[in-house]
């Protein structure tokens, strides 16, 4: 038995250390595709913060190796396990421990789900707005090491402008907090920003302050539907244009309709074929363009109405305010469900390249290129609205070659939206799978500034040490 | 002359590099009463990042600090010089290199003046929010080194809300960007928020790109006329039980009033003394609310009825939505010239703590206990929506013993502000006079931490040395 699992065993409740090695297996890695992972020497579920901090404290002791997860739905190999790791799985630690209506703020254990707290939020008439699609499943934890995104960041932002405060155990051993309780604050420097985005290289998240929001206004929706994506990407670039900000605003094409309703039978492409009444044919696959604005009355039917107007500029065959609400769920519900549905088909590599807005519709067409000269289907889902482009690269399992395709077409559409101005992550985070592109978006000094910073807060390089930038 | 003047004579343009000792002495303190300050070796205003470079190599290899500064509005301290210092003023850095309605961002040099900024986005319909009361003077640049709040964060946030990148001069003397133009981004550590609100001790920043948001909708203005200011606080308290998410909730005392009547006349007295009727005799003095909505048509129409109704609850004398444009801004105008007027009267030591909402009646209170134990004249303003509360201690010129009078009243303030779960300083910044307090607020871990970034970014030392936390 490794030396750091005697030592866990004797600081840990025996609930807390799993050493069964099925179960240690199943949290090896997160969903990144092809992203490599190793064996942990072993997992543990702590349930108080003072746990966490034990583990740090023996993992220092026996120079081991910490990686932090939450529900390992993260897609860029962040919470993979190193060989003899100890993997920190915050599950355990869910519980909302205070959500205060008058300050506007929660705090939470790092375990708890996404949608439980947007559920309790809404209990008291107020919301936490950070909307991944992962929502369901994945933890604050976990979205606040990713700096998590989502669909309503167009207009509400990310993670990261939300949280306000952080209980940390640090690179040395320490239970720390970090931040503060009131609206406003600058003493000394931003660590909880900092924290954020760190994807676990900093410390462990052992509970968080967020900003909570008052429950916004009714929802409407206004549905696009194009005959190919590019002319959708004009659409998102016309919105930006004539300056409207919706509440979300996002890009599903035809190959994830008919992926959702070969899977739920939703009747997606008949009501496509329906509103495209043959347009797209020959053209690379229709697009749907799914807006919502939740600005109050007037104001919101006039944006509402300035969408529709774009959308048919654009080149939209059909658009319209939802008169349906049903319809309308069903667009967003396929959206949901893009992601698993395209899982069933083979193999699937997420890119999430952001590029500047007018650069959309020139960065799907560049998207479409890549894919023929690759010979790799690429479906696009997209939050459009603010640039950030989810190609999946589908595959064969088990076909190397096209395993080889895929990866090549990944790397030539990180450098075609580095060429444009963009950046190779927007929301899932560098982990393992954009190391390469981090390195090709940002200078060596810029690198070696976040090194210098690791160094400074992690002396000893233990968390999740090899990802996001190499030691 | 010291060797460092030598060394900028010969790699700066002879207008960049100042060694009239009069100019440099008008260049050697911020607007902080009572904080210390030295003599600069040499003042330089350059014009180009590549001069701020070729500064801080030449500071490099001499051994000497530099201490960037933009107006010198600051009420901390943080641009104050230290002896034999190099000043680095920003101030003719003051182009707007980019204005981009499509991606709702602007590029411009650190010393382009607040407001500035914000008339040249509403030539395009957009607007940059953060609002210091400074805004007529004091410069992005220096809003960045400080994180500066203002009147609209209350709902739209603070300046680190708002900074998408940055170009820096580093401690090692590389001219560096770190930071995005895309609307998401999360590769790697965020540098930019670690930068923002780091009061030039990390680098200097020599050009800031910022989000812009679409221009707001028309306000309505609430006012609302107490008897006391504890009964404002009141107020406020109930304005956030209510969920009412006000565009500016500001607090002006009756000190406050009477100082600005007496400078320019504008006749605030006597609109109180009217809506008062008498009530606040022997109350210790009233005070006005300034509540603004921005939602749009008949949401904004019943948050104002809501906060009219909060107002009159909390016992205010008189409170409706102002039916005159003019008297609305009549008192928009009073308090932003109440920080001048109250210089005025003598030396005004600004404190700066922010609390929890619910304790903003509480934390009045107190503030008028310590007022009286002190003997001295606290003056109160406040961005009361979020717990912003700034206490003006003002004392006879050269009175000593009221200047200590003053100095132990604002020790306990801080003091006060810390025990409801306050910060020691919202917007200003730790500079010199937060220096006790950050280390009343924070532990010596967190500070560690602090200095372990710093030493990691700055290994030399260079950067405003002394100010935020002891080395």
């Amino acid at each position: 038995m490794p030396a750091i699992v005697e030592a866990l065993r004797g600081v840990l409740p025996a609930d807390v250390l799993v050493t069964d090695t099925d179960v240690i297996a199943s949290y090896a890695h997160d969903e990144a595709e092809w992203a490599p992972f190793g064996t942990p020497a072993a997992v543990v579920r702590p349930t108080t913060s003072e746990q966490v901090q034990q583990v740090v404290l023996a993992c220092l002791e026996h120079d081991v190796a910490v990686v932090p997860r939450g529900a390992g739905t993260g897609l860029s190999g962040g919470a993979n396990a190193l060989d003899g790791c100890v993997v920190v799985s915050l599950e355990k630690m869910n519980r909302i421990v205070e959500i205060n209506a008058t300050e506007r703020l929660a705090v939470v254990q790092p375990g708890v789900v996404n949608d439980h707290l947007r559920a309790a939020a809404g209990e008291q008439g107020l919301w936490y707005p950070p909307d991944p699609a992962s929502a369901p499943w994945s933890t604050i934890g976990g979205n606040c090491a990713t700096n998590a995104g989502g669909l309503c960041c167009v207009k509400y932002g990310v993670t990261r402008d939300y949280v306000l405060a952080l209980e940390v155990v640090t690179g040395t051993g320490e239970l720390v907090r970090v931040g503060r309780r009131t609206a406003k604050g600058v003493v000394g420097y931003d660590l909880v920003g900092l924290m954020v985005g760190s994807e676990g290289t900093l410390g462990i998240i052992t509970e968080i302050t967020v900003k909570l929001r008052a429950a916004r206004a009714p929802e409407t929706t206004v549905v696009g539907f194009f005959p190919d994506v590019v002319s959708a990407g004009n659409a998102v670039q016309g919105v930006a244009d004539a300056g409207i900000a919706p509440f979300a605003l996002e890009l599903v094409d035809q190959v994830c309709l008919k992926a959702v309703d070969d899977w739920k039978n939703m009747g997606l492409l008949d009501m496509c074929s329906e509103h495209l009444d043959g347009k797209s044919e020959g053209r690379g696959g229709a697009a749907v363009l799914l807006g919502r604005i939740d600005d109050p009355g007037a104001v919101g039917e006039q944006e509402a109405t300035r969408m529709v107007d774009v959308f048919t500029s654009a080149g939209a065959s059909f658009a319209a305010r939802s008169t349906s609400e049903e319809e309308a769920e069903t667009f967003f519900a396929a959206r949901r469900l893009a992601y698993p549905a395209l899982e069933r088909l083979g193999d699937t590599l997420t890119e999430d390249v952001c590029v500047p807005k007018a650069e959309v519709p020139g960065m799907l067409s560049r998207i479409e290129e890549i894919a023929a000269k690759h010979d790799t289907v690429i479906a696009n889902i997209a939050h459009a609205g603010d640039g950030n482009l989810h190609p999946l690269l589908i595959t064969e399992p088990g076909d190397d070659a096209a395993r080889e395709r895929a990866q090549a077409a990944f790397a030539e559409i990180i450098d075609a939206a580095l060429a444009v101005g963009g950046t190779v992550t927007g929301e899932h985070g560098v982990g393992l799978l954009k190391m390469p592109g981090l390195e090709q978006e940002q200078t060596g000094v810029v690198i070696d500034m976040q090194r210098a910073i690791k160094r400074a807060l992690d002396p000893k390089g233990i968390f999740n040490p090899g990802k996001v930038f190499s030691a």
